[in-house]
This record gives C-alpha cells, structure tokens and sequence, in this order.
C-alpha cells in the first residue's frame, strides 16, 4: 500500500505504462517466450555451470561498483540482486583511519561482522543504557542486537575492510536510522528543546544524512576513550568475540574450519559463523545445515559450490574471490577447490546453534541393511561406503 | 480463496465489473495519474503536515462512527482502515450498567485493555479448566492470551469505557467467536444433545449472535459472584492488573510515565503498555523501541508525533482527543503537547518487556570522537550536545 | 521467481495462454459468474451439507489414489489439494516386509507418525551425530524433527501401513530430499572423492532417485541391527512411542481418547497427537484449542465433523474411513458418529501441548448472571444449561 518511490513519479507516463507491461512480462514471459529464458538473462545465474531449474545460489559481488564517500566505500548484496537470499543479506565497506560509519541502527535485523583487514573501534548502545566501546582488529567479530544503536570507526594503519551479515535477505544499508538524517529531518523547535540548543547550534548540524565521515586527527587510544557521561554503565555481555584466535573447530591435512557459535559467543544468540579453509583440491564433504541458512563471502581464491535442491534439482556454480553464495536451510551442499592455491571462505548461519549432518557420518550411523538396501547394491559394493564421519575429502594421489 | 461476502453476490454484474476496475486503479492509479494522489484521497494522510513518501502513522478514530447495540457502543481501527498498524487493532467499546459483552473468544489474537472511564468485571475460563472473574475499575488493565474465553459486563454507576488493544493488525471484532452465534449455528440435535435440552429448550436460546446484551437487575457484588459449578478452580496467576495503583515509571516536572511490563504485569508475557502525562508544551524526547510496535489513543487532549523511517522520510500528525496513532518497531519517535493543557495517551506495545533508546542518552553514551565526527562539528558546538540521558524536554521559558 | 515446471514449458503458446485466461476466471470467476460458484466445484466441498461461504474442512482422502512402488505405496494431501490445511500436511504409505523408504530428510517440516497396521523400523540421525534404530508397531508413533536423516523399513509379516504428518501445509512428499537423489545429481569426480570410491563403483549406485526400495532377505532382529561404524552413539532421548499403550486421557460410557502430548513423548515438542474413539451416535463435545490447528484422519467408520468460524459461518461435513478432515487454531468443532459401529479417528496437532476448552466447562465455569445474560434467557433455562464440564454426549434412549 506503500506509495511508489520519487523517481518513479518523474516517470512520463508512456514509460510507466511500458514498465507495467515490462512486468507482467518478467514474471510470465519466461514461460510464455521460452526462449527468453534460455538466455539466462539473470546475471547471478551466469556461473551456473550444471543442472537446471534451479535460482542462483551464488552472486557475482566481486563485479559490483563501490559506493565511494570520503572516508570508506560500501556495496549491499541481499533478496534485490540476490534472490535466493531470503534469510541474509550482506555489506562489504571500507574504513580509512578516522573515518566513522555514522551512529546509527537497524530496525528489522541484527548485523554479524568479520574484519577481514585492518582494525575499527566499535560502540554499541543497549535499551538497557549501557554501552561497549571496544577494538576489533582483522579475525575479529561483532554482532550487534536487532535496533541497538552503534558506530563503527576506521583505526588505522591502513584500511579496515569489513564483511557485515544482517539477518533478513530484505536488508538493505540504504535503509538504515542514522542519526545525523534522524536530527535533519525532525522540525527546527523540536531539535532545539530536544538537544538544548539554540537556533544558531542546530544550524551548525548536518542538514542531511552524513553516513561516513571522515575527521583529520586520528582516534586515541581505546583506554582513554569515554563515554561522554561517565556515568555510563558499560555492557556486562561482550558483543564482541576474536574468531581468529579459537582453536579449530575441525582440522584435518592443513584444511580447518574455524567456528563462533552461541557456545563461543553468547551475545550472537540467533546468528554463528566462522571461517573454512580449503587446500588445493580439498572437498568440504557434502552436508546439510537442519537449523539454519548458509550466507557465504569468499575472501580468498576460488570455490565450486554444489547444492541439491531434491526432486532431482541440483546445481554447481564456480565463486571468485568476493562473491557471495547461499544456500537454503536443509539444502544439501558441498565446497570444492578448484584451483592450485588455497582457498578461504566466511561461513555465516542465521542460527545461533551450529547443527550439520554430513553425508558419510549419515551413511556410517545407518545399518548395512538399510544403507545397501537404499542404494539397492550388493555386499561388496556396501563395504566400500564410508564407514566413518569425515568433514573433508582430498584428492587421490 | 475464500468465497466472497454475501453482499458482494447480490451486486449486479455491471457493478462488479466496475469494482474490479476500482481495485486496478486503486492498486496502480496513484502512480500513473499522479494528481489523483496528489489529492491525498487517503483520510488517515490528511493529518501529516510535514514529510512525504510514508504511510499516515495517524487515524482520525474520533471520527469514526459508533455502532450501537441495546446497553453498549463499538468501533474499531486496524489495517483495514489505517494500513500501518500491522502489528496492533483496537476497539473503543462501552457498556452500560447491567450490559454484557457476551461470552465469546479470539481465535488470532491476544487482547490487552485500559479501562478509561466506569467498572467494569470480567470473566476469563483458561484452556486448564480454571477462571477468574474480577472487577476492573477505571485505571485497570486486563490481559485474555489468545484464545481464551471471556466477558466483559458494565458494572455502573455510570457508563463503563474501555480501550482494547489485540496483538494482530487484522483483527476484526466483527470477526470475534460468539458463543450464541456458535450455539445458533449448530443443528438442532448437535444442541440438544451436546447441552442436554429438549427441542422447546433449543428454541428459547438466541437464534443468532447476541454481541452486547442488557439484563434489567444490576450485578451483584464480587463476592457472591460464583462459577455455575462451585467446584471451578480459580486461576492462580491474575489475568487484571492496577495501571493507576502503580508507581511512576518515569517523572520530571510533572511530566510522567506509567508502565505495566510483564515485570509488573506477568500474565501479560507478550504485550505491555501504559500512560504518558505531558504539561502543556513538553516533548516526549525522540527515542525508539528495538523490540516492539507502539499503538497510541489519545486519552485526552491534543498530541504532535513526529516518525522518523530512515532514508530521509519523516512525518508530523496532529491528533485529537480519541485518535490512534501508531510506530513500528524499531522507527525513531517524539510527542509533543502542542496545546495550553495537560495531555494523557495510552501507549500499547506488542511485547511483553519494555525496551527503548533515547536520542539523549544514546548520545552521552558515545565518546567525543564518534559524536563529534558523526555530526562534523567543532569542540564547542559538541560540548552543547547532551550529556544526561533525558526522557522530557520542557519548552524554554 | 521460481522457473515453471517442465511440463509447463511443453505446452503449446495457445495452451499457456488459455491457462493464464483460467487462472484469472479461478481467481475471479466464481465472483463475476456466481453460477459457476453454485455448482461447488470444488470436490472437498462436495460433502458439506450445512453452512455456506466457507472453505472445506474435510477432503474425500479415500478417493485419492495410491502412488505405487515396487515394495510400497503413497499418496498425499495438503495445500495443494486440501486449500484449508495451511498448518499440517499428510501423507499414506505401506511399505512391504523387507522394503524401505529410503534414507532422506525434509528441510522445511518435522514428521509426526502413527502406524496404523503392522510393524516398522525406523532410523534416525541426529546434527549431533548419535542415532536412534526402532522397532514401531501397530500404534505406535514416531517424531522426527525437521531436517534430521531418517529411513523407514517394512519388517513384515504382512503390510505395514502408516500416517505420516508435517507441521507445514505446503510439505509434498515428492520434495523430500532423498540420499539417492543427491549422490545421483552430484558430478562423477565429487562422488568418486566424498565416498572414496572408483569410477566403476559408482556407476554401481543408482542413477535417479529410489524413493522405496525392496531387499529380497527379511530384515533381521533389532537387537543385532547395527551401525556400520560401531562407535556412532544412541540417542540420548527416544524418538519412538507407544501410543497404544497409555492410558487413557478421557474415557466415558466406552468413548475415549489417547493423547500423546509433549508431556507424554518429550521428543515432540512441537507436535501431539492421538486417537478418539466414538461409540454409535456419540458426540465429542463442542470445544476449540486455543494453540493449534487439528489434522485427522478417519482410522475406521464414519463421522460427522460441525465447525464453526464466527461471524455466522458454520459447516458440517460426512467423512468416511481414510479421510482427512482439518481444523484452524481456534475454531470452534465438534465431531460425532452418525452410525451404529463403532469411529476410531486419528487427530494430530501443530503444537507440543493439549490445550481445549469446551463448551460445557466453559459456561459451567462462569457465574448465572454472565451466562443468563449472554443467552437473554429466563431463571427456568438457565438451570436448564450445563452446570459441569464433560467430554462425550451420548444420544438420548
């Protein structure tokens, strides 16, 4: 019932007869004009190598332009460019030293991060009244509640790069509450009784949203930086956690996963997540996630990804460094890489539980009169499924 | 896929041709004839002063007409009429002494009530066989969780007035499960047998719904008032509560707060809600709850409500004595008393804690350097900004 | 967004475009051509016999026909066929001794099982690794939770026959996500490596779903079924109930009801279920359930099933032995057996607790003055109504 946004109104009103018909087109024509759809006119759907019938499960973010401020960048990847991708959406943004990402809050989902380079000094507001003002340097995570109001700011050496997971595909960074386009927008006599100021005062705010801001001296240390009240009472559960210095979750022939879950991180209650590393060749065997949808990010090398969707549906997209993938809770998928040079990925779960079952340990807790029957082979051939659980499988030699 | 309305069918076919052309232009005509929405044909819109490009956050219920029935008055406002209430109805609803709100049950909704004016004594039978019957006086709340059966009859002296509020912006109290419209609606032999009564029997009961109904004696007092079988067991938790009796929630210059969370208010795990005072002038600071939607009746008075949505949007409504304003979750909001009286508002919300961020203290919990470099001011214009968490503004004299 | 199905897409351009004219005419026609709507298309709707403007709430299950397997048979009802069952879906199937339904899993739905003839084995893994192995015969249940692996074994002698329910009503039994369809639609060189496996071997696996399987050797005992790999844990926490073997929740002049609840069988949290036995001619009382929707299927005669949606609306629907019939949360209902043998029926519920209230404890629980009132009725009835709770109706001798 909303009301159609402003640049649609500019519209001539030939254009926004052709864009009715433009979409009455997209959501028959493929079925009306089958040809249309063979072209693959998605984009996402361009790294689909195998199977048919199927939406993308992975998006080509590598390719998708910066938004450039002065100070930072930022790019969104969510359900408008990524379909799939109903139960997460994500952020990929640059920080320059002293450069803040704007105080600000989401109103309709949690934000899970990873720095992936570089370090940023965050601070987090609680309904409560209290506050953590905290360092997260590269391996490092937040996870900051569903409309608790926070800022996160660049600390330099060099550039702090991010990766942020919201919990809802819809999620967009544009639609966020920042503060400076909160104080804007509310009439001149409500911000000076508001905020105590004069005429003159409010005048010398933003008259629009600031976003990222970028200030000459460098921030100072973390222990000499307070809360403006002193009285301030700080956050008794950490909403910050170092993934990067965990003991492996699994480990087998130099391939790892690296794993945050409520039992590592309390604060994350509804959202997990970590980091897989591949060697040349490695498969992550295949498995599926009962609990919860997988948001992926990779952050380096190069990774094939199957998923099986059931009644025959399958497919195998091929990511690039930067790309995202996704694949729905319950679908049965695996990782391979594909290349020569090792691969690393971040892993993020919409659940605060980490719960998998893999195929080999499903094969190895089943009876051999289930398992033979099942696959309808003989004895000989049923001695030689797997027989243990295993989370990688190499290649032969 | 439901059928539609009786009224629709007895339509002629002409007119329902037209209908359906009424329905595509109302779903597109705005936006390819743009001066059509220009007009702000909506009514709830014709109060927003400031701001374009949101829903109306205001309904004009004072002019909504009552229905009337033989010993009480109704009407009603949820997304049907005022579209942004997603989360919440209400009803405004009197009873004159001796008057019942008949026996009935909600099958999608919890229903959480503020008595304004008169007594009023309700009935509650849970699923675990036990009830509770108790008198509610002005300044009371009730709480009946979703689906359990209830009544409500006007006690006097004078007219009992009551708000009810239901977790469900559909919610239609048309829509209610009646227990003489059940009755009614079941075949002959199905009563008969299933309240062991002879046919004549049958025919003595309602033969349709009965809604409100007057009964010429008063009540009795509480304390005669029994179960038909003496051996109910009575509810153990309380399903009513004392708004009035309660302690401020917050106070300053005689501006104040009263709040029944479930803290105070247990039974009511879901819902909670209260009553704001503001002096002539005073401003409700801007401030946003993380965790619920807000539904507003203007008790008495007149109110200013600003809604801010992000993305530059926001929104001024005045509202009257009698009016329902309404903030989802997680949107950033501030009253004002406008006027040169003292103003009273109901404030509902559906969740049971009580949650919110205050524009003041969100900015005393943040270091100088993240405010200072989100709003890109100097040192002494930052100085100016708050310090102190604040809940009121006081216009300056 | 999803691509059309392949059969779809085989149809001439005439064909879709004729197809697209009909769903219009379905979405609208029986609007515009109440004629149409006269007719009662709808086969569900075939055996209402009292109340208009309502969907159906019974469907002719026993007419669907069977889905046969080389060791077993199926079919199926929800959304799709049956448009009222939005909370649970139901599937039939018999499994020969020997034969399996093969290792799967559903993504988006726990299954709730009751076995209705014969003997079955079942076997379950959990996200944590451990596994169950179960013999259930003839009454009784199983709970798998949604996402888990599990597989189903016929062990004979004779058919076993059992009902399966979903907590979804969209759940297809035909979108399950089935072990041999994944290994099948996964390519040959990820195969070889995940299973450790030669090129020769798998070719050796099916190639396209099994779905049920028949092994010629009976399966053997329970006490030696073992996991392959003999380290694999048993669940802490059964996955299996004998129903029949409870006692029973209500038993009155040879009417009766078994419940398994949440209280009864832990593991299904989120389900219950059970059987109510009606002799000739009995009523179960009007009563409704405040926390879920109600599934049944008709295990043996006939039955008459009233349900009453508010505002007027009410039907009655005839089942007969192997139907389905479904109830939304909080819809009033009451069931009885038109005939002189003995109705066994089976009820399943999306929610892990029992919660009624019934007519009769309903009014017996409030005071004369609130049920006098309600019903506008004299001292001489109201004595008349009931003044106790209670179950079952007998018809009067």
């Amino acid at each position: 019932m909303a009301p159609p946004s402003k640049w649609l109104m500019k519209l001539p009103k030939f254009a926004r007869l052709l864009l009715v018909i433009g979409i009455v087109i997209i959501s028959f024509g493929g079925w009306l004009f089958p040809s249309l759809a063979q072209t693959n006119a998605w984009p996402s759907l361009a790294n689909v190598t195998w199977g048919k019938g199927l939406p993308a499960f992975s998006y080509p973010f590598h390719q998708t332009p910066l938004t450039r401020y002065d100070g930072g960048t930022t790019k969104q990847v969510g359900t408008y460019n990524f379909p799939v991708s109903q139960g997460m959406a994500g952020v990929y943004m640059t920080l320059e030293p002293g450069a803040v990402r704007e105080l600000h809050w989401h109103a309709n989902a949690a934000e899970w991060a990873y720095v992936v380079s570089g370090r940023t000094r965050i601070t987090l507001t609680s309904p409560d009244g209290s506050v953590e003002i905290a360092d997260v340097d590269q391996g490092g995570l937040w996870y900051f509640p569903r409309g608790w109001g926070h800022s996160i700011e660049g600390l330099g050496p060099g550039t702090a790069t991010f990766i942020l997971v919201f919990n809802d595909g819809t999620f967009s960074e544009g639609a966020t509450f920042s503060i400076t386009d909160w104080v804007s927008h509310m009439p001149m006599t409500w911000v000076k009784e508001s905020l105590g100021l004069t005429t003159g005062q409010v005048q010398g705010l933003p008259n629009k949203q600031v976003y990222i801001s970028r200030r000459p001296p460098a921030p100072g240390p973390l222990a000499v930086t307070q809360p403006r009240n002193p009285n301030t009472r700080r956050m008794e559960v950490t909403h910050v956690h170092n993934l990067a210095a965990q003991p492996y979750f699994a480990s087998e022939a130099k391939n790892t996963v690296l794993l945050a879950s409520k039992k590592e991180f309390p604060a994350s209650f509804n959202m997990a997540g970590g980091i897989i590393h591949l060697e040349p060749g490695a498969i992550r065997q295949p498995h599926w996630h009962p609990n919860a949808d997988e948001w992926q990010y990779i952050l380096d090398g190069e990774m094939e990804l199957t998923v099986f969707a059931s009644e025959g549906k399958a497919s195998i997209s091929k990511l690039k460094t930067g790309d995202v993938g996704y694949i729905p809770k319950g679908y049965g998928h695996a990782l391979r890489n594909p290349t020569n040079k090792p691969m690393d990925v971040l892993l993020v779960f919409d659940a605060g539980e980490y719960e998998s079952i893999e195929l080999t340990g499903w094969i190895a807790s089943n009876p051999d009169a289930v398992v033979g029957n099942t696959f309808q082979i003989p004895a000989n051939l049923l001695e030689k499924l797997p027989q243990q659980k295993t989370l990688f499988a190499m290649p032969k030699r």
